[in-house]
């Protein structure tokens, strides 16, 4: 497709959303999506340009002549401008603000006064509101009055004479009421405005745990600012999914489309800690270098006990990152879920020493290997559930992100009394 | 609060949201849960039912008597129903059936004929529908005139007269329309009717890829049969996520509410699979005895290897199962990133190697140590990048899930490799 032919670009592409278009755009390479842009002139481009990779959208952006820019940039929602400007610097922040109309680089700029990542910058500033007293058949009039609505809307908010947000009219409800049905008896039950400075984390748990569609965000004052919808919770939600997932496995972020120094950047430094890490194990090791002399077997058992100290601890460390994620896991229930993960961990040490310990005496035909084997396989699936669980929750309390590092502060602690527990017990049987 | 007053648990309850009285629920043990419901009076129930944690529901079934069970069933939709009544078994199942009205029960039972996980079990029946040549007045009077029209609806479905659903026209833009304009006139641009029998895994993909709010769902003849709004869809992501996250770390399943037994039947036979996979590791390690019995230095060392190896590729591999789950990896740029995945492998390994090299030399006065590690390391991490890649994509291509078990086969490769490239190369060169 990419090899020159406009018009027949132009047919593929009519049919498609700017998502997909996004999508293709991030699967291939620069010099490709320079020869796209050259080609095609869809009026998408400020569609397709938010649906992008963000690390993409400098590179695209350099690519658009300024009057592409302006014209795409006009057709997006403020909140829409708002997230492409915050990642952007210098010229071309200029460029897109100085694009806009007025009134919106009013509400662009007011947005990103607000810290990164908080309610203010995912909000639309513009609402649909009507003062608490108005009837159904006054609101329809006024919408259809009302030239400039924004694209979707879900709601009207009603506001008092003091702009604070009272109640929240789903549209569906007011359509099925009579003309004189008063807007303030329509009010749905859940209704949850947001301060502008919460984290987004928090307004997406809210939309989720409150099946929210749309809800009013407020300012310190309590006056209405904005308005904040279901999808840009649904991304934030996807979003902070990917975050745990990635920081659980030690890469920071990272994207298909990044290049192979900007993923060694983001990989590297947790290497680098895992690394330090592994050599606090190996210096454990060393301490036992008279027992690993003169009995072999123990340099050849010692990785299971320690692999299983590992595994079982991510097993426990995963369930208690996702459940402090989503607020399952909280003061009230600690202990009981501490306590149940130490007997979790008895049980499956004691099922496993038992199999290791037969395993471990028939392949070196000595009952003492077997033995030490199972009883370091008990002490270490032990210890692996109570870190699997105290890591996670001491690096939530400090006020850190309990998926940060977690996998590797488990592991080293499951490799180092692993190492310990049957070496240390080899030396004091064996030697 | 749980000793007993039943008033002032009211008091407390009446401000709370249905969904937080379940995740107290979840928070408390059994016996407490029994007392709550004998205590507690509120018309809720239905809803917290619907929002409790799928493992305690039937539990919680059990307590309710009869009559209070009937009131609560009722008065949920017959999605939240399907939700319900689809992993209960017997006797309880016909209960819940029993108690709805004849017309909800036959719509919950035409949802339960769809296969488990897909849009039939997910969409509400109850659509708001209106044929393509209605005008914006003709609904809204249509809608006045209706007593029985869902909670919560985003949109009119127009349908031709075979009931095919033609497009969709926002609440938002009827109501700022004029009562003369024609319906047909105002539909939204992106329109995606899904079938009934496609996963719900693709269906909370269409909505986080269009940011669709509803959309009708149609047989397989193209008719109109129901309709998934966005908060459905918005679980069905936040559980795949979830069940990504957990197969990953190789959980199942599990909550914070699960006891000891089911915990460790979860987890018990992913450790059995590890084992299986270190035993292996400790096979090829039992092949290099002699080597290690004369240089205790190489079982110090050789964790290093192996726990290095199993990082990086637990972190290749997470970037491609995340990557495999939003569609951002595909055929098109497959070997572009495989490509990618062994270069950062070698720059990894080469930086890494050259570091372990000196700490090697250092610590055992052996330059040979050194550069035995070194090598390991880069051809190591080199093996960790392409499994870390492969692996997922391949399971992917032969329909397995790409997030099921695949830590563990990365792992069992990068130990395999690791210790068989650092004994081995120390055998050739030190024996």
């Amino acid at each position: 497709v990419e090899s020159g032919d406009g018009q027949r670009l132009e047919d593929v592409l009519d049919g498609l959303h700017p998502a997909d278009i996004a999508d293709f755009l991030e699967q291939i390479d620069e010099s490709g999506r320079e020869a796209f842009f050259s080609l095609w002139s869809g009026d998408a481009a400020g569609d397709v340009l938010s649906e992008l990779d963000e690390g993409l959208r400098e590179e695209v952006i350099g690519f658009l002549d300024p009057a592409r820019l302006h014209a795409a940039v006009r057709d997006l929602d403020t909140d829409d401008v708002v997230d492409l400007v915050e990642d952007l610097e210098g010229v071309q922040k200029e460029a897109i603000l100085g694009a806009l109309e007025d009134v919106d680089r009013f509400a662009v700029e007011k947005a990103l006064t607000y810290p990164e990542d908080t309610a203010g910058r995912l909000m639309q500033r513009h609402v649909v509101t009507a003062p608490e007293d108005w009837s159904v058949g006054q609101m329809i009039d006024f919408l259809r009055d009302n030239e400039d609505l924004p694209d979707q809307f879900y709601h009207v908010t009603l506001v008092d004479p003091r702009m604070a947000p009272v109640g929240n009219v789903t549209l569906g409800r007011m359509l099925s009421a009579r003309r004189s049905a008063l807007l303030r008896d329509l009010t749905e039950e859940t209704f949850i405005p947001i301060e502008a400075t919460e984290t987004d984390e928090n307004v997406a748990y809210a939309f989720n745990q409150y099946h929210l569609i749309s809800t009013p965000v407020v300012d310190e004052g309590g006056r209405l600012v904005g308005v904040i919808t279901i999808d840009d919770a649904m991304i934030v939600l996807s979003d902070e999914h990917e975050e745990d997932l990635l920081r659980l496995a030690g890469v920071g972020e990272g994207s298909m489309s990044d290049n192979v120094l900007d993923t060694v950047r983001v990989r590297l430094p947790w290497l680098a800690v895992n690394l330090g890490t592994a050599i606090l194990a190996s210096i454990v090791i060393s301490q036992f270098a008279d027992v690993l002399a003169s009995v072999v077997a123990l340099a050849v058992l010692m990785p299971i006990v320690a692999s299983m100290g590992g595994n079982a601890g991510t097993q426990a460390l995963t369930v208690a990152v996702r459940a402090l994620a989503t607020r399952d896991l909280t003061s009230s229930n600690m202990m009981r879920v501490v306590r149940r993960e130490v007997l979790v961990g008895l049980v499956n040490g004691v099922a496993f020493a038992i199999v290791m310990g037969v395993i471990g005496w028939l392949w070196f035909g000595s009952a003492v290997i077997g033995a030490v084997l199972g009883v370091a396989m008990i002490v270490n699936l032990l210890v692996a559930g109570l870190a699997g669980i105290l890591i996670p929750v001491v690096l939530e309390r400090l006020k850190f992100d309990p998926a940060l590092a977690s996998g590797t502060f488990v592991t080293t602690v499951t490799d180092v009394i692993g190492f310990f527990a049957f070496l240390g017990l080899a030396t004091y049987v064996l030697l």
